[in-house]
């Protein structure tokens, strides 16, 4: 961005939270300059930044367009915030909405980022709801069942990110920062069992992505596992009473 | 759209299903010429529906654009499919992401249906779930405490539409069709307090928004709401072992 067009974006964020890391990486992507304001989520919020906020939540954004200093605008939600970003300012992640085949493109990620959202989401949480360690394996095989049958089949084309891409997606934007979460917790093998790391890098197209996503320095510049893995853990009680 | 340069489209539908009553509105605002196929969801999907939609849900469109017949594509998951065709056929529905103050309008659609989604939409199960008549109106209180608190501000400028809009948006394509069966429900009384409605109409935004789509043709049009409201008492037992 050339800083006399550049807009002016104060981003609210937390380096532990898969949602705000979906900004993030949008951010990189489009090389747009920041302010970056880390929000502590282990503490209450503070009323200065409910009042940017009311659900309390990250990322929050503040936008404001060159020239038009009197008409910040706050935009929350992770998914809104980055589909914003990737909007405003056109680039390799998502094409502009200019003809039905670029329409196309849109709906095949949304798809994509919808399926894992409603899919493999749920099943990741039931891993780490499982009471015993026998449903922890029946909960991590029937995840693996999962990214074979729904997600498998969508990377087929992947190159090695979606759609035949050589570079990021807003597929991988929405994406990304739950898979590196999953494998991290696999790693670990006491939240989620070292199998399902194995097996996943075992399904060709998912391996093949994931393994790209891992190595995309933009992607995984905020997350820190060992930390990750940490909180998970010490949060795990809380985890155990969410419904899906 | 003229004739010459109209895609081929066919719609798999269900009158009585509420997400594929997304597509419906998108359809006939558009006023894009269809193919009508109706899917019987009370009855196991035959396999040519299954090769069509594995998931075997509805909506599903095949689209095919004029002169790539051979190049027919299949969308599914009804946010995705309505989305998609405002973005292939620019309307008032959506803008184009043509600039960033188009972009912004499309955040502020988005993060609307969103909250219906993630907040009306469980209060709303919540009170089907309910196993009691006290708590079914407890329920139903917190029901109208929702709407008031996430959806009445965001309707402030609404004329009678989204955003200031005369004639729908994509905001309303998405929740329509949920506001249409909340209400039917609440009037048939049995399901839903017939007291939600009157307090939902107190609301001044909320009651002048869900007026103007009550009164629009064109959205309401498959909606036929005694018999919606027969087919979910006749599927409570259903319902209420849905967890959400």
């Amino acid at each position: 961005m050339a800083t006399a067009t550049a807009p002016k974006i104060v981003f609210y964020t937390n380096h532990g939270c898969p949602y705000a890391h979906r900004a993030d990486i949008t951010l990189r992507e489009l090389d747009l300059p920041y302010e970056e304001v880390l929000i502590d989520l282990d503490s209450p919020r503070p009323q200065w930044y409910l009042d940017i906020n009311p659900r309390g939540l990250v990322p929050a954004m503040k936008f404001t367009l060159p020239g038009s200093v009197d008409q910040e605008q706050i935009i929350t939600e992770s998914g809104v915030v980055a589909e914003f970003l990737c909007d405003a300012f056109p680039s390799h992640l998502l094409p502009a909405t200019t003809s039905p085949a670029d329409a196309l493109t849109r709906a095949r990620i949304a798809f994509f980022h919808q399926t894992w959202t409603d899919k493999v989401s749920p099943a990741q949480m039931a891993i780490l709801r499982a009471a015993t360690e026998e449903e922890r394996d029946a909960k991590s095989k029937e995840t693996v069942q999962i990214l074979k049958k729904e997600i498998e089949p969508l990377l087929s084309d992947a190159a090695p990110f979606f759609g035949g891409s050589a570079e990021l997606t807003f597929a991988e934007v929405m994406c990304a920062p739950f898979v590196m979460r999953l494998l991290a917790m696999a790693e670990d093998g006491e939240l989620v069992p070292q199998a399902l790391k194995t097996e996943m890098e075992k399904l060709p197209n998912v391996g093949r992505w994931t393994k790209a996503i891992l190595g995309h320095e933009k992607a995984t510049r905020v997350f820190e596992k060992e930390k990750f893995n940490e909180a998970v853990k010490s949060k795990l009680d809380k985890i155990r009473g969410v419904k899906m």
